[in-house]
């Protein structure tokens, strides 16, 4: 089915014709309270548009993937590991990440945390960290109270 | 030089490190009060993120292209054609151009309409109407009213 010219929002960050699906499905990955909503996946563009939702005390996959990620955040408050860095974000903030870089983003504890992430089309599968990558990231006592939380 | 990890909101609608470029610089093409801004241009993206701005009643070029639009709608309101119809448009409502489908954007009377629209980075240039293709689309009332304001 081809994509409407317009897709109204129907409902606080809901889309008519856009499902609201899980996450993701590897069970190895270790996330809570995430939804992804895939808005834009035409044949005519080379990235797909996606939003994904992180309630109030959730928290995203902490992976890496040689691709890269573009994140505008949408709604509410968080906080996101970029690399070797922890940054408070909020509405319309941008975020980058880098390909083969660390990264996890964790909504407030009593908000949520709303962003739409732009990916290549055609792109790697997520690494998740290895015991020794996880212990090499926890050396930095920042990182590791963000993981840990 | 790299993008930051995080480039965050210094004012309605304004990022660190992101300037605020002039529309177009093509002198033939008809346009009124719009600002670009390019949120990101990465080479490990396909795709670029720009952020458009309209004034109120301000309006961008009536224009088609072989490349595709995602548009995310952030900012106020207004309308735009697609093709053969003109929508109201929100904050937080899709709009999707296919390719080669004439598209203009117009901010209301009174308030500004600001969009994300997503591209990719290897593009066509868009082709402005010829006096016979405006003269087609003007046979549509509804399309003839809109491009006239």
């Amino acid at each position: 089915m081809s994509t409407k010219p317009l897709r109204p929002l129907t409902g606080p960050m809901r889309w008519q014709e856009v499902d609201v699906l899980e996450y993701k499905r590897d069970e190895n990955a270790r996330f809570s309270n995430v939804t992804r909503q895939v808005l834009f996946d035409e044949p005519s563009l080379a990235c797909q548009l996606r939003y994904f939702e992180v309630a109030a005390g959730g928290y995203t996959t902490l992976e890496r993937h040689e691709h890269a990620h573009a994140v505008v955040i949408e709604h509410g408050r968080g906080r996101c590991l970029v690399g070797d860095r922890v940054y408070d974000v909020a509405e319309h903030d941008l975020v980058h990440v880098p390909p083969m870089t660390w990264h996890q983003f964790r909504a407030g504890a009593d908000q949520p945390l709303g962003f739409l992430c732009l990916v290549n089309a055609t792109r790697d599968r997520p690494q998740t960290p290895t015991d020794e990558e996880l212990a090499r990231l926890q050396e930095n006592p920042a990182i590791a109270a963000f993981i840990a939380e």
